[in-house]
């Protein structure tokens, strides 16, 4: 794609480097902000440049937070003693949004995967197995997608806190609420018909 | 969506403001940029700024560049009597792909569209009258999209230049290259046949 202009040609380039934006969609972003005011442009430059300086992550759980200690880790009123491990910040949030969860989190930062060449000392496993070392934790709840990668991080976690007397639990898989049968998976419906619970249990509300 | 940090939330709104960018998309995005090396930020965050400071546009056709007159105004060999009008750089840039115009451009900038309160004063139209006013224009090509606001756009210049001696011309419409009649619309379709050309002219090449 030859472009008039090497300004704009250097700001695609930028663009189309972010996950999911090709080319063509880098450039559709490019002259938008040409159309708009210029000061979208240089308070979207600044609002990236300013996350990226001054972004911190979260002493106790990795989470992303612009303190020392995050939120949750600060709040005295949740259960410190259950820990659910996470992927990443999205995961955290969304767990949050439930309003079901008050133990504390611990944010990995990614999952094992050789292909991507991410292995266990990029993430954040040995500030996890220190927590537990140190004590009080009660239960581990793996939180991580139920992917290979997924599965990998979950054993190897598992593998270094066995025999710390920690409980170790895995998120429910299933079909899910207001899903229709017909349309999951084998893996899927096979798992959840195999981890069937108590019918009375789903009584209790959720 | 709450999130840990005002500096992710301040970037993920800035990011979520571009056209066809959700919330969720931006906190991918975002997140993606904090676990890539901090230069990759910084220098997308200069990138915009500069394109978004120091960007021109060309004083004869209205095109996108770095320089006072562009590259394709500034070339001699080209057909300065031929001019395509064309809705924005995309539209210079596919035509110029193809290798197979050797004329002008005039980049309007948009097209007239009451609903989005673009009027003819926010277009580079009066700008192009000036230009066939001058003389030395044979033939205007219209090039925009055939919308609604396309063919407005199309008829309010014409109407403008109309009686000054300039040949006006549409681009073709009709069935594309290698596709299925069968799955044509019916208006493309029935333009197609209202406006079929000799079939000798088909053996020219192109």
């Amino acid at each position: 794609m030859e472009m008039s202009s090497k300004l704009l040609e250097r700001a695609v380039t930028e663009i189309s480097q972010l996950p999911g934006i090709g080319k063509r969609t880098a450039l559709r972003l490019a002259l938008h902000l040409l159309k708009q005011p210029e000061e979208q442009t240089q308070e979207l430059a600044a609002a990236l440049r300013k996350m990226r300086e001054e972004i911190q992550f979260c002493r106790q759980c990795h989470n992303i937070s612009d303190i020392e200690i995050c939120a949750i880790c600060a709040n005295g009123s949740r259960d410190k003693s259950i820990i659910c491990v996470v992927e990443d910040v999205r995961d955290v949030m969304a767990i949050e949004n439930t309003g079901l969860f008050k133990g504390n989190y611990h944010v990995l930062g990614g999952k094992i995967s050789p292909i991507d060449g991410v292995g266990p000392g990029q993430l954040t496993i040995t500030s996890l197995v220190e927590k537990v070392k140190q004590g009080g934790v009660k239960e581990l709840i793996f939180a991580l997608s139920s992917t290979m990668e997924g599965d990998t991080t979950n054993f190897y976690i598992y593998r270094q806190i066995k025999g710390l007397g920690v409980v170790t639990s895995s998120i429910a898989r299933g079909i899910g609420v207001g899903d229709e049968l017909e349309f999951a998976d084998e893996i899927t419906l096979g798992r959840s018909i195999m981890h069937r619970i108590p019918f009375e249990n789903t009584l209790k509300g959720l």
